[in-house]
């Protein structure tokens, strides 16, 4: 038997990534049926699911790669290049994301997968890089971490809520008036 | 026949509105069922819809009396009245609301019907509250109207989702950042 290469997984793995995303964007994530995944995948399921235990495993791993490249663009270019990446989604997809958080509510076992998740352990979290930044006197230090924290958090989730509404929102001009409440001064 | 009050009419649509708002908080917009609403409700499915069309005409008149409420209190308490509205409300009802709202981009009936929905004429938007705090010099006037109706919006979304996902934020921490954005200077 011939030995698969490790870049021969690594392709397929990605294949399925792809193909799901596109198939949660246009079809939700209780939309997207198996016959739908193998469809926009190009693969049988037989092959899909020798790579993820689950459709909510693959919907994880997407999510997983999001956040992380979240928060990179957010260590790496502070609360503009946060909010623009975020402002860039696809509307489609992270209404994905809004079924999800929704449906946790309701249901425990999904819930408990989801609150497994953790940052990558090399990554900053959010609160760290919002520390960070105040104490290199980008942000304001004479509040509470967690209170810009929480003010970043909250227009992050508003504009992932935007993009589902399809709402326009000029970037420039939130980030003016979110730098007012935050910047240093 | 014996004439039916008005005061009998209004409190069996009360009735119906208070037990559909439990119920769909309790299961989802999904999730609550003709026999679960009749359950909460305590009337049954043929006196439940002689006062409204379907499930959806239900939660349309709930949507109807949260925006008109949150309209109100933005009107007559400025940011800080709508702000602490949303966030006083339960995660559970709000979670009905991101799932409709999450279904309208895949369901074009729900959509059409969404649209439809206008503020109660003798109510001021959004837009036109902000206008006005711009013009009594409460809300600075040196950006665009749309930039803070926008602002205020994405913050008031994200608190939306952040209940849903029963982030606890402390609103006042909150507003202060807020009002350092938009407040006139």
């Amino acid at each position: 038997v011939p030995k698969v290469s490790q870049e021969h997984l690594d392709a397929r793995r990605r294949q399925i990534l792809d193909g799901a995303r596109a198939a949660f964007a246009k079809h939700g994530y209780d939309g997207a049926t198996v016959a739908k995944l193998e469809a926009e995948i190009g693969l049988s399921r037989g092959a899909i699911f020798n790579y993820f235990q689950d459709k909510l495993d693959i919907f994880h791993a997407l999510a997983n790669e999001d956040s992380q490249r979240w928060l990179t663009n957010f260590e790496e270019e502070g609360i503009d290049g946060l909010f623009r990446r975020i402002a860039a989604e696809d509307g489609g997809w992270i209404g994905v994301y809004i079924e999800v958080i929704r449906r946790a509510t309701t249901d425990p076992e999904l819930r408990a997968r989801i609150e497994q998740d953790e940052p990558a352990p090399q990554q900053r979290t959010a609160g760290q890089t919002i520390g960070a930044l105040q104490q290199s006197g980008v942000l304001r230090d004479d509040v509470e971490r967690k209170a810009i924290v929480a003010f970043v958090n909250t227009i992050a989730l508003g504009l992932l809520l935007g993009k589902v509404q399809e709402q326009e929102v000029d970037i420039d001009q939130l980030l003016k008036l979110v730098h007012e409440g935050i910047d240093a001064r």
